[in-house]
């Protein structure tokens, strides 16, 4: 019996989001059942993150026990040639019996997209949030800083989460204006931003939530420094609304 | 009677190109059935490029007249909730009537993504012409300056294009690693790589098989400097293959 840990790169916008449920598609079984028609084996396919609907990720970490022989590393081929083309393993490899994607993670890194720009974009529809109004950059990163650190993040947690403590610690984040495939669109004035969180671990919901309250910066909505008060609020109707799902991309699983 | 200019983004992915066919599902088709439901009329709408199916667009550029009311900039506005979100109207203008899409262009600006990577990927699966083997960057923008000026393109032209001169000029071309969204996906050495360039005109197909002859070049197929004497030889046989629709983007319509 052997442990292979897989590295997972899928675009969102066509699944139910990572974990199986019943009647609906999800990415979790696709991949499963690609592992059935390689291995003959039913697997328990374990994921690092239960990413939403909509969500995309470059970097899902799962992991499966298998007494099938293919080598390791031949795992990612055999299986990207059963898979459809939205769900891409970029890696496969043979981890320690006790490697488990979730409890062994020792962090994570998100990115959140941004798309300000008047009129929506047709080739980053599903990849970005859209936002008409004008941000305000510069307010938007001075807040950053508040949420780094060791915080009860209540106020950015969705309700009906039921987690025993909602202590996380935010190790880094930023938010820089990026070049685009759409660059040169012509829309004046119209940017991607992207937002990148690594932390210990997060709260369902919570990088959407962060994302939401920064637009919400940004808009002239909240100020700045309104950030302490709100985490100190643990109030989650104080922070900004949840942003949309297809602007939210997993990065990587820290072991 | 006023002659209205349209700025079009659209996602190619869906559609069989631009241009209206029998029993295929064409961008032409949808913004005039769009324009149709917005003014009750039947217009001619012509574009400044017939792109293929699996083409994408940044600024494709399209006029019509019209005998309706609605103020020139407004048209954008109204035509978005009309249309499905893969095609988006960036902005609409009213121009002078003997304003013609195609013949008043004076130039167009494309762009070509490569995604050089042993795997691919998910998130650019229809947006990036995927190369697995390591492309020698360098080797491809030594090449770059043999394209520039004016010269007979017949070795890049495709076979069966019946127009009366293959002399086009090439006034920019350019090749650089760009940042994507799929940036840190984690894959050693995957790299996305932008071609741009611009001309008074291009023959069919003329930026797919120059992003497909330096494919050659940056593989070690050909060398940088078998260039002139492709172009020299008009010989459609010399130069690369033609690279993928789904990797094209026509960036902008210069008037």
């Amino acid at each position: 019996m052997r442990n292979i840990k897989l590295t997972i790169e899928y675009d969102g916008t066509n699944y139910h989001g990572w974990q199986s449920q019943d009647n609906a598609l999800t990415i979790q079984d696709v991949v499963k059942k690609a592992i059935h028609t390689l291995t003959g084996e039913e697997c328990v396919l374990t994921g690092a993150s239960r990413t939403d609907g909509g969500v995309h990720a470059l970097g899902q970490v799962a992991n499966f026990l298998t007494n099938s022989k293919i080598p390791a590393d031949k795992f990612s081929f055999a299986l990207n040639t059963l898979l459809p083309d939205d769900i891409v393993i970029k890696k496969s490899e043979e981890v320690d019996m006790d490697f488990h994607s979730r409890f062994s993670s020792r962090g994570k890194k998100y990115k959140y997209l941004i798309y300000n720009s008047r009129k929506p974009s047709a080739l980053l529809r599903n990849r970005a949030a859209l936002v008409h109004l004008p941000l305000d950059v510069e307010a938007m990163k001075k807040s950053l800083t508040y949420f780094l650190g060791t915080h009860d993040f209540s106020a950015f947690r969705a309700s009906g989460s039921d987690i025993k403590t909602s202590v996380r610690t935010i190790t880094g984040i930023s938010l820089n204006e990026i070049s685009s495939m759409i660059a040169g669109d012509g829309e004046n004035g119209s940017k991607l931003l992207e937002l990148e969180i690594s932390g210990d671990g997060f709260l369902y919901n919570m990088v959407r939530i962060i994302a939401g309250t920064l637009i919400y910066v940004g808009s002239g909505k909240l100020k700045s420094d309104d950030i302490p008060s709100i985490i100190e609020s643990r109030d989650r109707s104080r922070a900004g609304k949840t942003a949309p799902a297809h602007g939210l991309y997993l990065v990587e699983v820290y072991y």
